[in-house]
């Protein structure tokens, strides 16, 4: 996490998100801009966060521990987004891991400096309300994804979310699949039988150490609405 | 949904709970007393909901209906808990249906005469910050749970929060088997197989038309920490 001293993007940002009509008050003296990098963590389960961060710019994925050792995906994260709402009021620790996929630009403020403030603003608290109510929501319908949908459209959709673009244009797909395959809820065979059928279909072609997007329509038609 | 005009009963909730620290305002006078009969719903998904429901007395259940028609259970909701918190703030419809397993009563405060009131309290707004962070870490857990534990512990759970005692002791497990299977995520086959495991450990006997609970031990030991 790298603070970044540049007032112009940070003022593009916060017109950007209408940031401002958040608050009753003026809270930008307190705004601070800070850049994650790739596959950084915003935030670890059972730490302590200092910030309230506007997820601005870039993307996440939001996934938790389990009891018996398996990583679980929540959601991924797309601008805009609020983290940290859930801990200022209750000042718990974090509940989810959230990692950034691609560098990442978060408009912070600092619990310490603000929490008094905000804890005695309505608007900034209806505004929490509704978020936590919008988090609530797509918690309840994501917690089902994975009863409701084949390995094939969840992996469709993580595809879509973690691919990157490279230098000469190749949208490229890697990672660790075992890592993977825990973040999906089924097993390593499973996944790569299902990434087998994905090739056979078209839309993905196995390279090196990685596989290349070839026809992203067919992962979008799989993906449809997942893990919004 | 029946009003209970019993002061003493009402008066007895509201210290029980401590319902006036809610509120920055007394609140008294918006507050009614209502009895769910059991099998009534308290909400259903995407109806309007009328008001808060602070839930007092006794059980419900919540679960959703996914796209494929099948429904999922939640949680179980004791008392104290909210309901309509979320849907106070964003105006939304109700996103899940809540259905009480015995005669439940709530203290309800009609939305169209303490909307207002409530949007501008922050005390109150604190309130349901805390309560919707609350519903959103048992949500992400409680989602895990089809994933985490066997059929066993999950039904275990079931059988603990919705058997009845009936007049002469007898502790009932009863209900369509069909729709219990869907609620917990599984198939009709694998719900009678697991019913049947139960009754060689002993813990449930089956009778002409229902389940009678012989060893409750068996069933907490399997029951655990689920759907809290």
């Amino acid at each position: 996490m790298i603070k970044i001293d540049d007032e112009n993007l940070k003022d593009k940002y916060i017109k950007k998100y209408n940031l401002d009509n958040i608050f009753s008050n003026d809270m930008k003296e307190y705004m601070e801009l800070i850049l994650f990098e790739k596959n950084e963590f915003i935030c670890r389960e059972n730490e302590k966060i200092e910030y309230i961060f506007f997820f601005v710019k870039g993307k996440a994925k939001v996934y938790i521990v389990l009891q018996n050792g398996k990583s679980l995906l929540l959601s991924f994260y797309y601008p805009f987004m609020v983290l940290g709402d859930l801990e200022i009021v209750s000042l718990s620790r974090a509940s989810t891991n959230v990692q950034v996929l691609e560098d990442s630009y978060c408009i912070a403020l600092p619990f310490y400096k603000v929490r008094n403030i905000l804890l005695e603003d309505p608007r900034y608290l209806r505004f929490t309300c509704n978020s936590l109510s919008k988090k609530l929501k797509k918690s309840t319908i994501n917690g089902s994804i994975n009863l409701l949908y084949p390995l094939e459209n969840r992996l469709a959709s993580y595809i879509l979310a973690t691919s990157q673009r490279t230098n000469v244009g190749v949208l490229k797909f890697s990672g660790n699949l075992m890592e993977i395959s825990e973040l999906l809820g089924t097993s390593y065979r499973h996944l790569l039988r299902t990434l087998s059928n994905l090739t056979s279909k078209g839309a993905i072609r196995k390279r090196s150490n990685y596989y290349e997007v070839i026809e992203i329509e067919i992962l979008k038609d799989l993906a449809s609405e997942l893990y919004k």
